[in-house]
């Protein structure tokens, strides 16, 4: 499936001398997403630094803006072709067999303290069985628990935090429940993207955990707050937590207005129900 | 200089099926630090699964020892040739020329809340001039303001838990010293090593900060205790904090002794004071 | 019903000049609770300066003690004439018509953070119908959702790291149903209190809280662990949290003992089955 | 000196029902504190519920406010008749001698988790000589290592938090002074006040520390922010911490608008320079 993406965004450059920035809004390009035509423009003409991380695919562009008014803005068509698996056929992976490389995402990390919510996580979900379906659980959990509030927290919110205050965004919900599936065994990670069908649109928080279908080990996407589709999640960022995948970090006192973003399919319907199956995207 | 350096581990396995273990504490093999000859040997007969991670240069060995006694011992000879600048010639880089593959060690993490101590490493640091010596000077006020401590903290002790405390260990201090660091603007990492001149003898942790000679940007190491000298830290991991550079971590029910560590100079003598001048392994 | 307590503490002071403690071990005064015998002795010839606090009716004690071995051993006979009702009789009382001096029980304290539960109360217990069986319902949630773990907490502890931790001892279970009911703009005291079929027997932490009957308002007692017979706690000291209920307090450094404390009931059998009524031994 | 202090407090109350409101704004009547005049009046026509706390003087009113519109309007003459001592006169008052009643003051509460901060306390006041003037030390040390930021905290900040955050307001500067005496074993209670000479007017927050001069103990007042004059202090309430005294409790939905202070001299004028000396009103 096709999904045209976007976002455009403004920033007031105090500084007399410019400010860097660095963007992660650009789609990953990976096994099963493919950017098929993008664009990324600036209005001030500027020279890009450009980067892509090895271990997570995240693409960092740099520039450094002069004094005033800058605008960015992303385009771009990306297909998506995932994997969907019926959940019953996919797995948890013991840690005698989980890729080195993946270990790092059973780790705490700044938003998503795992090392405290080892007993929370053992007595809400240790007893279910091992799977897809218990990543579910922990998602139906924190629908059940949570309330989804706008402005609720802030940028030093953790999951620590959220468990408290029973309420959050986007990101409060993702972290919490990476901190669950780290405390069982199971690794997770953060991801941003544009996410289809969420409304209002915006950049969105999902998690991955690693799972094991019967072709082996893979990423399998899920949404905590159950307001985007799976199987529609354009990828940008991937990191340890929301620490790691800003999609701009300025280097200096700038104003920025709210991003305007966009998402639309090109070879599906909105009214069909979200999909229940397990949705993956790339095996690393 | 060549070192050797070693270490022996007493672990009871527990479990009737075994337990999957991944051991990181064979020295890393870097630009300028080369491992001359090692042994890594195990009590049980283990099939050996290894990964050196490309971004840390962290070497990992799993094995899925079986129940009982194991024992894990490494031996080594191991070669640095530090790059030894005058402090006063290496200076910070700003963020517009930093390389985009370091700035991820600008984010806060587990154990290093630099986004909370923002304002209050401006208030301390934020006025003396940019450059190593402003790292020594984050250094010495932990050398005023801390007492070293052992027994004061626990494995879920945090950089903002030490502020307050003023009490910890090595790794405490390496999380502190580190939250300054980022706070202003300096990417620091968290890194395990055996230390030569440590006394007692034990795995030390240190901070890798990164700044500008004039040859270009480098990893400068800091000992934030001064227990050990610069010159003399034969790296093993490298990571965002302590989550990350576990010697080992057992999946399973495991009692553990005490480890003997032990790191002795081959080519100098311990006599003479610890170097003041600015240490550096490699570019990255 | 008459029931004989007791404890001994011991003590090494280890200062020169001697150390002064107070203590708070002796039973409370009380409408309900009568001291019919009662002595504290030193094994030191100490000077005791006494003082009952009008607003809680805790009996403080303090002497000097010189260097050396102190022993105390406190030993009472009281009986207990506790109102017992039926739970469904017993109510919440609104805001505008709690006793003022009781107000303050509504406010957080140094464990017992109810500013920070307010929404996680709401959540578990803000539809459950008002009144005694609401606390109830609290301390049920309280059972399900938490281990009773000696040695998983310490004097830090509060009722939010309980939640995250889902562990603690009596101490802590109190604290975090206090924090559930001040949440819910349920008056809750912290109280100590030797308590009958405890096991083993222990100075035990248990809660008030304030409700009305038909006859008005009075603190019911509410046992968090259910591990004490409610109308069997003959109570020591009254609280906003354990930081204001220590049964001993030294100056000085002191080396003590594990305390030994005993409770037997004179007039009735600990076969029976713990009451399950409405308990309350005061108005205020 | 005669001080002409007021308040005026805005209310929209949504209930239909109407909603209770517990205000704490009428000066206490005290030793050395005497009012001479007052008018408390409500622009609605409403039943007065009066109690004043033994242990604080706090003097509570309650209200039960209909829907809509609701004015308080509080005028005073007060008397003040502080004692005024030379600060090398005054000193602490060791454990073995503190009234018991006096104790309370040196637990933790709420926003001052003295017992987090003994270490921290020690190693920057515990050499310095005891008395009035280490107190003053604490103060300048948070005038030196603190902002005075509006806006930077809210009703959740804690001492800890402030002492990380290196910011403030009036109310956070005092939980962390009080912290830092307790944790030294000096008795401290927050007090809201007019305070003669703060600018903009506004109600204030300061801290009285138990101390002892030639003629016994006595609460001393400090203003941590050094904004108001220390003689010129019209006490209101008096509580473990800002949990404890807060101006206007309502509960219900309730909308308020800024609060209208004020505060003038009558007998003495604006330009002299605020006091140096040691300030105290009453014994207990």
């Amino acid at each position: 499936m096709r999904y045209r993406v976007g976002c455009e965004l403004d920033y007031d450059v105090q500084a007399e001398g410019g400010t860097p920035f660095v963007f992660n809004l650009e789609a990953q390009r990976r096994p099963n997403q493919t950017v098929l035509e993008e664009a990324l423009t600036f209005s001030q003409d500027l020279v890009q630094d450009r980067f892509t991380m090895p271990e997570s695919g995240n693409r960092y562009v740099r520039v450094c803006a002069g004094k005033g008014r800058l605008t960015v803005r992303y385009d771009a068509v990306v297909r998506l072709d995932p994997a969907v698996l019926a959940p019953g056929s996919v797995g948890e992976m013991p840690a005698g067999r989980l890729p080195l490389e993946v270990l790092t995402h059973l780790y705490p990390s700044r938003y998503v303290e795992s090392d405290l919510l080892v007993s929370f996580a053992q007595k809400e979900f240790g007893r279910l069985p091992q799977g897809y379906d218990r990543v579910v659980a922990i998602c139906n959990w924190l629908h059940d628990h949570l309330d989804y509030t706008p402005g609720s927290s802030d940028e030093h919110t953790s999951a620590r935090d959220t468990l408290v205050q029973r309420q959050g965004v986007c990101r409060d919900f993702t972290h919490l429940a990476m901190a669950f599936c780290r405390a069982l065994g199971i690794p997770a990670r953060f991801v941003s993207a544009y996410a289809w069908r969420l409304s209002p649109p915006d950049f969105h928080a999902v998690m991955e955990a690693w799972l094991e279908g019967p072709e082996g080990g893979a990423w399998y996407l899920f949404d905590p707050t159950r307001k985007a589709a799976p199987d529609g999640l354009v990828r940008i960022g991937i990191g340890r937590d929301a620490a790691e995948v800003a999609f701009c970090s300025a280097y200096g006192p700038v104003e920025c207005g709210k991003p305007r973003v966009s998402i639309a399919a090109l070879d599906r319907s909105d009214a069909a129900p979200l999909t229940t199956e397990a949705v993956s995207l790339a095996a690393a």
